[in-house]
């Protein structure tokens, strides 16, 4: 029984780590994903050492990103994307398309292949709303003009970095430079993604109320649970990440009538497991790798690329609505956070990334995600003085 | 990836052949867990060979049964021990000690060692009242007198069963016959789970609004989350099982403000992990032990064993209700279903039980849980109707 002994110490020790790194950040302003990270630092070998990656612990952060991707997914209203209208839709659009282009000429220039700059700059791509979200909760802006054009186009632009990752994971897995191979493999990927995608939706739509049919307790959890399992092991089958699958089967049954149930029901298995993705990646972050001034330098200079093309590219899609709120959109959009990290350690599995990389592309997710609520409180405040400044129609 | 992948489909696997297992059964009117375990006996080595356990499985397996435990402290109240009164009393402790010293005494005759002989009637004890319940609502029966006497026997059965499990491990560990170190060991078990529970749940009565203070999401969650953990880490420490944390803590939790909230937000994380328990359970049983006769002798003689001594040590706890009555309370204790299992795999985790001991166990439980509802209906019904033999008063 020593064995289950220490498997509930890990357990512990990582879930009270993470809870704790949570409410430290909180209570210092900061997203709680930037604490549990920092914990994970904390823990792991680099600093405290008491907590090491192992299969186990391994396996729980697996199941954990996979839960929370099917949560996002879940939280995704495709319906919305109908009602965002032109603007969102430019600033979803713009603002995956400037850093994602930024990021992989800038990668390139620092000596990476062109497929592997391109998975590096897959995790400049995504938004992460939850940390705007409750900045405009706080601030009780979430009926403003620019919360909706934010928060409509995080949904666009969570579908096309799901889109875009699941090209680079397939283009880097084969490897390939021939362009009828690469168009194939692009194809496969994004047909996957579309099909079930579609398909899914329009069954889901059609007919939930089998969801409940079944007499075992918790039948609808249980059977999303077991397609967000089969969807995520089905899309590594056709070379995407699984959390690709988790994603669509998130989509799926959001478009179910059990929706809200369900999103009742992922908050506990979400509070158990996400901290084990989180405090892992911490963990397997070498935080001496940033005593090298090399590191420090590229840290600051991803940073700064990261803030500044999602900046420009949503502000070009915002400026219909002024230059000031156009400004407070393209930093609503800013916030790497959870994708940014999904991206690094799928890489870092995948060994596309070392160790400077994958710590480069954490550090600089977790500063995005620290900076914006300051940045943006103030822009947002500013946005609504009155302005001076003519505005374009 | 491939790694990650290979345990999305060991999880796939598990998880929807313990709800397809669980949802057969049902509909075959027998309990769900009986449909989990024998998934786990035809997904596991003996039959189909799709599931073997590995580190990651077992792992899940014992944060299930962990949960799970914590779940059944979660719905103890102790304010209900106070209600029950004397009959209750009764027939949970006599409930206890009748198959304790029947079970005991047969394992010896077997040819079993005493401290061994105990560990295996410990699994004789410990009534899943889960099952009965079960009955009883279907039967509209939840406001009978004996409804009560049941649930509320059954608190203190399941206290009294966890007590004896405390002490019957520590015994085996020590694997002492000296006296006075043996009144030690039990000491020292009897006052972890004492001071603990008494100590624990007053603390959680008077001050509990605290659960809600931090700042993070989930915060009640999260904290009882981290003592049944840390509990049940703690009791391994005590060479008390794990489980016995978990039910303390699940005790302590059930005194406080949150209790209702606790238990909902429990369902899904008891919906997606206890099955890793149970369908483990069935992939360790090897179905071949029962193609030996004498095996299957041993089945026959342990079931009827422990539906006998149960229903005996029950009948005479709640003679006064009359004597079909008594026979239907007796019946609606014999259930062993979940805690009998969790005994068989402790006592083979701990290499006390050879495989065709913990087959038999395993499998005794199993048909306590499919016999009582169709006999224990039988019962309820036949006790209602008009009497000529005289009562007792």
């Amino acid at each position: 029984m020593h064995d289950a002994a220490g498997i509930l110490l890990s357990l512990l020790v990582v879930f009270v780590g993470a809870r704790v790194g949570e409410e430290l950040a909180q209570r210092m302003r900061m997203p709680g994903v930037v604490g549990e990270i920092l914990a994970g630092a904390v823990l792991g070998p680099s600093l405290l050492n008491w907590v090491s990656p192992d299969q186990v612990l391994n396996a729980l952060a697996e199941i954990g990103v996979v839960f929370l991707l099917f949560a996002v997914g879940l939280e995704t209203r495709l319906d919305d994307l109908k009602r965002v209208g032109v603007i969102a839709f430019l600033v979803g659009t713009l603002g995956v398309i400037v850093p994602f282009g930024g990021a992989t000429v800038w990668a390139h220039v620092e000596g990476f292949v062109w497929s592997k700059s391109m998975f590096i700059a897959a995790a400049f791509v995504a938004t992460s709303a939850g940390i705007t979200a409750r900045v405009l909760q706080d601030m009780r802006a979430l009926q403003r003009r620019e919360a909706h054009v934010i928060l409509g186009a995080a949904v666009i632009d969570d579908i096309l970095a799901m889109l875009l990752l699941g090209v680079v994971v397939s283009v880097q897995q084969d490897g390939t430079t021939n362009a009828a191979h690469l168009l194939a493999v692009i194809a496969e990927a994004v047909g996957f993604v579309l099909i079930v995608g579609w398909v899914g939706t329009r069954v889901a739509r059609r007919r939930s109320n089998w969801l409940e049919r079944p007499r075992m307790s918790m039948s609808a959890l249980s059977i999303v649970l077991a397609l967000c399992l089969g969807l995520a092991w089905l899309s590594t089958r056709f070379g995407l990440a699984a959390i690709i699958g988790a994603f669509l089967a998130g989509l799926i049954a959001s478009e179910t009538e059990q929706r809200q149930q369900l999103e009742h029901h992922m908050k506990p298995l979400l509070t158990l497991l996400t901290p084990f993705f989180f405090v892992m990646t911490g963990v397997k972050l070498d935080v001496g790798v940033f005593a090298q001034p090399d590191a420090l330098l590229m840290l600051v200079v991803a940073t700064v690329l990261a803030v500044l093309t999602k900046l420009l590219g949503a502000y070009l899609g915002a400026l219909k609505l002024g230059q000031r709120s156009a400004l407070a959109v393209g930093m609503g959009m800013v916030p790497r956070g959870e994708v940014g990290v999904v991206v690094a350690s799928l890489g870092l599995a995948a060994g596309v990334f070392n160790a400077k990389v994958y710590a480069v592309i954490v550090a600089m997710s977790l500063l995005t995600s620290i900076l914006t609520p300051p940045l943006l409180g103030w822009l947002l405040a500013w946005s609504q003085q009155p302005q001076d400044d003519p505005q374009p129609t």
